[in-house]
């Protein structure tokens, strides 16, 4: 792992980092020492590790919890280079879209080639970011909606260290969504959009519905998929201060 | 009104009173003066006013808000006499239920029946309650899972002192449950328990569809009817302080 630039304001510590071809960014509280909660935050599709709106939930969890937050670029994504398969498949898939197709199983089979990449990713950079001295092997949360459901539910399945979870505004487009959701224990708070116009509402209850976890939480509220409320934010802070803390 | 006792303990001042008929109780912050927000809780079917978990839920508003709060009897529960006509139907019900009818709708058509008793009460309640001077004219909210909710849909669809409802734990068994809650436009938390064995989810999930409110939140949690999470009980506490406030 190799930082390569910090910088702090307003009492947040920011540091991008490279593990391997995967770049990264760490936020910490600034002067802060010790081991702490971590969580790591997956971006949607589209979107890089430091698009505003992960920028802006990383610093909530730092100034409001003292937890430290990591974000990594999915293939394809922010500072990593065009991926040439999956540009390939999404332009397929995108074809047989027009063609008629229904897009959430073909989403969610992409989504699950692509997770064969990331979960091994994401388990490598929570090894490096846990041997950050200010970080350390504290317990850890994943948040992440939409692309970052997508690609979190297999991750969160497959990765015990993970204690808590915020998955949403996706669905079981596919079996291996399902199957990968039904593994999932930890408590998980599960926010959903009621007229989502990318994720069919049917698949978006039946995703929480597979949810293995004794303590899991949907929360449902009106508006497309970009209209995630500003109080689901203070409700995933709150989230992870009751489990990860 | 007439008030018929009144004590005093860890900062909450409660008053037991009887507004004609309705026997009903206040709890205040002890030693309060002047115009604040106020609660109105509709207890479940069975229940009553000074249940214990209606006397919890009033005590946290009290101390945690500030706030007022009252609860009064439905007709035939707690300190109100059977009421004969009622009791008759709910024998037929059962008979029905057992000759292997859908209790949903038979539920729903019962609980609108009582509701068109209830709903003036409620209003008169409010009417007498603002007028005491340690609660004043300030804005109202509603609180009311399972017969709570049957009741309290109709309720908060006719009277435009309610500013936010918590509503759950109830179903669309009937069409005019359907029709008064598409009259509702306030702020609406909605707690539903997704292995609910009394209500149907897809009745659940349609109550809370046909809220008319622009804002209205959708919290399903695993477990059956009587399994609501105590953290559900703090959202509400922030619910009403986000819109009460």
């Amino acid at each position: 792992m190799r930082f390569t630039s910090a910088t702090s304001s307003d009492g947040v510590t920011e540091r991008l980092f490279h593990l391997g071809e995967i770049p990264g960014v760490l936020w910490t509280p600034a002067g802060a020492t010790g081991t702490r909660p971590l969580v790591l935050i997956g971006h949607g599709g589209g979107r890089h590790k430091k698009d505003p709106d992960v920028v802006a939930l990383a610093r909530r969890f730092v100034t409001g919890l003292g937890f430290a937050v990591a974000a990594v670029d999915v293939p394809g994504h922010g500072d990593r280079p065009l991926h040439e398969e999956y540009g390939r498949l999404a332009a397929e898939n995108q074809a047989l879209v027009e063609a008629g197709a229904e897009p959430g199983p073909l989403i969610a089979e992409f989504q699950a080639l692509v997770a064969r990449r990331t979960v091994p990713e994401w388990r490598a950079v929570l090894d490096a970011v846990r041997a950050v001295e200010d970080v350390g092997a504290g317990p850890v949360g994943y948040w992440g909606v939409s692309l970052g459901c997508g690609l979190g539910v297999p991750f969160v399945a497959a990765e015990p260290r993970v204690r808590a979870a915020v998955l949403g505004l996706g669905g079981a487009g596919a079996p291996s969504s399902v199957e990968a959701a039904s593994r999932i224990t930890v408590p998980v708070e599960f926010p959903l959009q009621w007229d989502d116009e990318r994720v069919p509402r049917a698949a978006g209850l039946a995703l929480f519905d597979a949810l293995a976890s004794a303590e899991k939480t949907l929360h449902a509220n009106p508006g497309g998929h970009g209209g995630l409320p500003a109080f689901e934010l203070d409700g995933a802070v709150r989230f992870f201060a009751r489990h990860l803390n």
